[in-house]
């Protein structure tokens, strides 16, 4: 019996498919897991590009790999991409995380806007945006070090607001802890929080909204 | 000018309408809030009884109090209750906050019945209820303890669930921090976070999801 | 010998007079203390109502008690007041906290208007104040919860932002623990901070500002 | 003197043999401890396969070595095995800790079958193996990031179980301190726990209880 | 549907009988838990003897209360008691938790000896002891401060040793945190470890042991 | 539209230019970032001597950088430099913050002498530069370890003291918390705090004084 | 057999008789003590004025109390006290501390000067004392708050500086969590440590000191 | 002015000689350092081999360095040795910091044999070596994970024991806070406790016992 149980049955059953994260797994396993998957869809994350680099040629070229996101696909996304998430992101090094977000919200059939570089430290480059992040019908918003983005954000709309703090930060900022803690702190209302730098985890809590509680 | 600023065009800007949060603030304040409020409805959270008890008569006479949740309703609950939140809950000793979630939802307007005392060391109460949870659109889980309730239910239903961590347990659990990391923590995906004992906190996050998200 | 030693050469050194933490004195130490003291002025900080209400008669009747911020004086505040500083303060349950700010202003000689309950999450309110909130030389700013207004002011104004964290909060919030290092971790520029509740800490800052920093 | 007195009693006297923890050791001394050691059995844990590879080869020769857990045996395990322990293991990540335990178990002289990747967000993985599981007399289960497989094994098992919990996860999952408290924290009864990672010290538990607690 | 679901079933699934924690519930919530369980046997950790006084008489008639403890039974032990179990307490502040583990082993139908008062500081103490000590099949340690009675112990006997670690200590031990810590790191092999102050806990795994991994 | 959206207004609303935290950016995002800049003047910290040499050749040449800090201007600094503001720093190992904040100043038009190693366990050697110090309108103090030297200072001189603490230390002074926590815990008046390490956010908060608060 | 086991013969044994830490002790277990204990000489630490109320009017009588260090003497003490431990302590908050580092120096046979309230934020205060603390063999050094003292006085003394974090202090100071911290990571040599408020542990290194290691 | 002001006078003034901790110093900040020692003595601690090939070959020439321990002579040690002074060592990863100790302690002109591997899991290690360590006037005792020796060792000895924790464990071990907490915790009289793998710091304090203290 083999080393890992696949739960191919979770995307009926949850809504969410299959993902693999592949830090903390050897070549080996990631080439065992690939070839008992074959043709069915799986998103990897947390990939590197070294490891990426060690799989077999054949693994290799069945998978579709955005280095800064550090995902890969392997199958096609979803067709058509249905509208309603969007990806609010406070800096440019937040930017893997909101990617890991709007990624596998792609391969799971969603659309997945990013909106960059809208941190509170310059309120007006939020403000100029408000108009299409009040447009979304969930949130994913993404911001370390002090992660004030989500209490603002969310004093503004009206969707959810899915919060992912990132491990942006020193001191202590360091490893995502100060922004986590803003996220669960908040002072407004409909903010709801995921572990840090789980972007992949923030866009499954999108999908089970979109499409089973907005499901008619 | 007065110390408090109430933010009545909470409800329009985000669908979810001003609340108070009555733990660290003086009977003095309280009533000034009342005050204020007038015939607007108004939610009040964390109100113990000696505080309640300590309120100028009229003003207590106007509020629909619940010493479990320790909240108040300053006017009436909307109607009609829509359905679609479900509060489930891990033992007896989490039921205040689970009931300040359903509370918070009721007079918001939404239905919310509560599924008690279905924690994981018996595993068979929570499967006997499994039908009945499948049916929410979205789903508050409280617990404490090491809060594996979280995950166990996201493995096996399809909506988001809301996980509100309490503060029940002693030693490691004491004050919520291993329920709270077990949620952001868990291996399930569809779990999102609030903050310990944050029942309405998670009730917000529920109305902006059915209110929002699922809006047509 | 006795057992304390008042620093009557502080106010000429630093610019700031001796104060009293009543907190952990018994009052049999604090009479000790005023006896001392003597027609010299000396601010009182932390002293509960049941602390005051059992000290000697005649040392009451000279001091000058707020109960909300549990401040006493003992000798008239310096006149006139000089202008400057502004407290800035989140929610009514952050007010003591900012009241022992603004009196600790005022014993000093500085006129120390508070603007109150202009927390992120109606951003609004800030927005109505910030003409007033941008005259002011220094702004001694009081938060506690996710404590994200130290950032949104900071990326407004062009003074220095004192942030004085608060215990306001539960959960992750509790003790003030989320807010302080919201105010650490800042991602805008010009902001310090000083101890979880230490209203005080954040005037003392404010005053050798204005005193010697804008010394001509 | 040497700088290391290994302890040749403390199988008699504790029913474990000596065992060698090898990170932090630096290879001269893992020499002079395998010197010493001469035709006495030995356990090495934490052994990485660089270290291995500078021992001189008469040293390395003697070694039965097991990459994926970085154990090596010196002398042959005990024969015949024991029957009764029985090692479960939630993840494929969590893999490498598992072994560690079901060799040191091996090398004492115990069966240890692993029964992997039965972690709860499938929870039709762990029922599918109930009936193998409620056949030990003693369970090790390993697992990481929020743990809940401790407490959903104990509610459905008679033995004891020894959660091992790993390091496995981030952000705040990082270091097994979630999987940690969540085991400390069970709401199931008949949960005991070692330290993160400590897949040799499970075993040990595991050890003393067949042939000690079990014995006639 | 009563808000509390007892486990009635969990003796003959697990082979320990259901307990009910009363700390963190209301004495209605006690009172309701005693008319459901009837004539059958159950537990009570933690009811402060204020809670006790408050429950309606026939209830208090039906209980055998252990004040340093905080336990009652409602029903009788089981008997004749099975030898094999014994706890080991390191100082008289540590005995309300080894009582809490003795009575609950008692209930359950175990002998259960106490050996108090053999902290390290005193080494000659627990000399004295070693033999009773040794004759157990399975010891319940229970310790405070930074327990480093676990590490002893379990050097010199062969049984497995759990380790309550309590919250007896000020400063850095306060709340059990150093003795938890010693009991997680020890450098003995054989030692596992339960929540602090966990009596109870201690108990249900030494019972699993006693009745599951050494039965024939 | 780009992923990056620099404030260039942020120096007209706020009296501290735009600066790029290099740390987490890719060597691409950079030279991004240096395009968009063009002719404005940019401050980059934590600019580490790899990435620099990565930056194509016309970016690099148009920076004046310094490795001790790990700071390059992009631009030439303003001028002349204002006087008032004075760094201090406790030993060797703090002096690339120390630079940062330094250099910090320099850029944005303000002279920044530092006084180095004044660490007060040979308290001489601070009082041999007291009338120095004691001249600059604020002070920004630098030191790792255990931060006596904020309190010292601050007991000392009247001009504010903006604490810097560092990560320099190991055991429990590790990453700075021991610094960080001395410098808000100080017994001494008139004493702010930034993020460990965070030289540049201490000359921000000076820069501020001395350009806003002290502004006639 | 009793509950508890005194070491009478630890003085013989380690230099330092035995003492009983009341808190957490019942008033029937110190009677038990006090009956066991008879005319032997025992020290009570920690003893609450409600707690010594409480005692059988015999116990009482033989006891000689100190309400502010909360300590008793059972028997008198040695004599005649030997010279050369001093006492030194930051503010009037930490005198409890302090005075029960004395009266266990004392209850030994020691003389223990206590110089009081020479905190370092009027360093004056400190520098006015150098004298008499230079005389000493040992001190003992006891603050709260960030604990500054320790670093200063070791600096300046020759003799080893005991230092005794105190709970003095709230926000990150609170429970002494930050003078404990000063006081390990102290960039000056010669400074050991206790535990946060044990007054009576660093009596004990000190008498342990004068008694054998400066015995001839 | 150069960046580094060495204490030359420290010996004189509190009876240890300057040292330089070189973690954290770049080795042009060591070459400087070197030269203006010129022919004084100076300890270096913390210094790695790489760093050590670094440096010009006239300074390296000038040093004794130990691996081991990472520490290097400058200067010849004081002769004779003085004895009294004795270093204890829980296990073999202890070594390089009771080294650390024992070269402070030897370069200082004090005796400094090491008595290693005595861990109490197997308690008959120490205990043979009972009788030599009865006789130094002072331990300094050495040990990681649980910590457990320091109050074995203070409760059979007179001496007092100098503490050091190390960081060598794992999971709750890690970075050597198990050890620390034990340490301070102690149920055991007479310990005191310097920073983690501060082996320098031990040994300076047993030198000012031994040199002041002890003085006649």
């Amino acid at each position: 019996m083999s080393d890992f149980v696949l739960d191919w049955e979770r995307e009926k059953r949850t809504g969410v498919a299959e993902a693999v994260l592949c830090e903390g797994k050897s070549v080996a396993q990631l080439e065992g897991i690939l070839a008992e998957a074959g043709e069915r869809r799986l998103l990897l994350t947390r990939l590197d590009e070294e490891k990426l680099a060690k799989l077999a040629a054949n693994f290799r070229a069945g998978l579709d790999f955005d280095p800064l996101s550090r995902t890969a696909f392997h199958g096609a996304p979803r067709a058509p991409a249905i509208e309603g998430a969007g990806v609010v992101c406070a800096g440019t090094s937040d930017l893997p995380v909101a990617r890991e977000a709007a990624r596998s919200l792609q391969f799971a059939g969603f659309a997945a806007p990013v909106i960059a570089d809208v941190g509170v430290a310059g309120l007006w480059r939020l403000m100029k945006r408000l108009d299409e992040i009040r447009a979304f019908k969930v949130v994913v918003a993404v911001a370390g070090m002090e992660g004030a983005l989500f209490s603002v954000i969310a004093g503004l709309v009206e969707a959810p607001v899915i919060a992912v703090p990132t491990s942006v930060g020193y001191g202590v900022a360091a490893g995502g802890r100060a922004a986590l803690r803003s996220a669960l702190a908040t002072c407004a209302t409909g903010v709801v929080v995921v572990n840090i730098d789980n972007g992949y985890g923030g866009a499954c809590a999108a999908i089970r909204i979109l499409r089973h509680s907005a499901a008619p």
